[in-house]
């Protein structure tokens, strides 16, 4: 089943583009790899394990991944685009002495594994940071795999 | 225009590489790619919002910036064999509760755009740290794209 | 001499293959760009400068490198497949305070120089973080790039 069939078959509405924190852009593509920029998720603000629960933190993660389905559909057209998703990074702000952050960031890794199935597996590195832009209990990056002969290079699109 | 045209209707002259911290090199190229080693900025030591201001912590973004294009002219012996600007980390050293990390991070990405124009435009992510090297406020590594033909493989000059 | 009789050289047996802690894969393979995932490394756990010594730092570091190699076989059949190491992030638990960020991390990028010699230095990017997953002392992951023709792709074993 293709990724956006899937989107559709788990009732999945991505969310509108976020507008950027500060002078970048969501992407940047390069030969058959997508850079996206790291996303957090508005409303999902506070430290994991301290203000926030385990489960809070894994749903910050899941919406952080939700934008990045977000930009990674307007980079390319559409999600079926995607070959793989190559490596993920997951940045937490969280409590001291909390260790659960693998966990956290399942929120955003189950999702692309939900949606791309073997395809969205990664490398993945995850870290417990001190503050994260806008106050954001998460922020998540990636980096994915296009198909050959998939369009939509975003340097086209300046 | 060209970049170093730029840099120099900028009036910017670029700092000589500073050495080092550890057991490292400031780039390796891979094919088209140009990784750049993290860096801080000699003179730009604190936290932001702690010890130091947020336009302070813009300059050391800057300056950290500048280093970064210092090491690029160096890979490539001139800044036009950039064909843009991939991606850009930026890791600030910052109080708790400042959140205002992207507009620190901006000081760096502000002077790409500058220089490379559009194509100095970036994905990026910006993460609030806790303690980096050397004791520096903010510390940027960014991954070029290299214009077909560009020499200066730093493998080769090993 | 070839980096598997560099190892036999040094006596370096390589550990087992750590379980991954989260929904993820130790390594993904691009082209001829192979990303690992983060490794810490087990019963490397505490705060550098607070509940360990600088040279427990080292020593996690060199552990997680470790565990960094065994996936590298794991993914390519042998280390020698490995042209280069192309970019290696570091971070490192540590204190308030605690500058010698570079020095820790060391101990992985050494490990990598006296395994693959001048092919094993790399870019680098060296974090003081606030956390690690399970406490971890020290996390690193690393892209490395891969010989012509050699196999062993990820995405071929699922």
């Amino acid at each position: 089943m293709s990724a956006e069939a899937r989107l559709r078959e788990l009732g999945i509405h991505l969310p509108d583009a976020r507008p950027a924190a500060g002078n970048y852009i969501p992407f940047r593509r390069h030969g058959d790899l997508l850079f996206l920029a790291g996303q957090g998720a508005d409303g999902h603000v506070g430290r994991v394990g301290d203000t926030m629960t385990l489960e809070e933190g894994q749903a910050a993660a899941r919406a952080a991944g939700l934008n990045l389905l977000t930009q990674t559909r307007a980079a390319l057209g559409t999600l079926d685009a995607v070959e793989e998703v190559v490596r993920v990074h997951g940045w937490v702000s969280c409590a001291d002495g909390f260790t659960q952050i693998p966990a956290v960031v399942n929120g955003a890794s189950d999702l692309f594994v939900e949606v791309f199935g073997d395809a969205g597996r990664h490398a993945r590195t995850a870290v417990g940071v001190w503050m994260l832009p806008l106050g954001f209990a998460v922020e998540v990056e990636m980096i994915v795999a296009v198909r050959d002969g998939a369009g939509g290079a975003y340097r086209h699109a300046l």
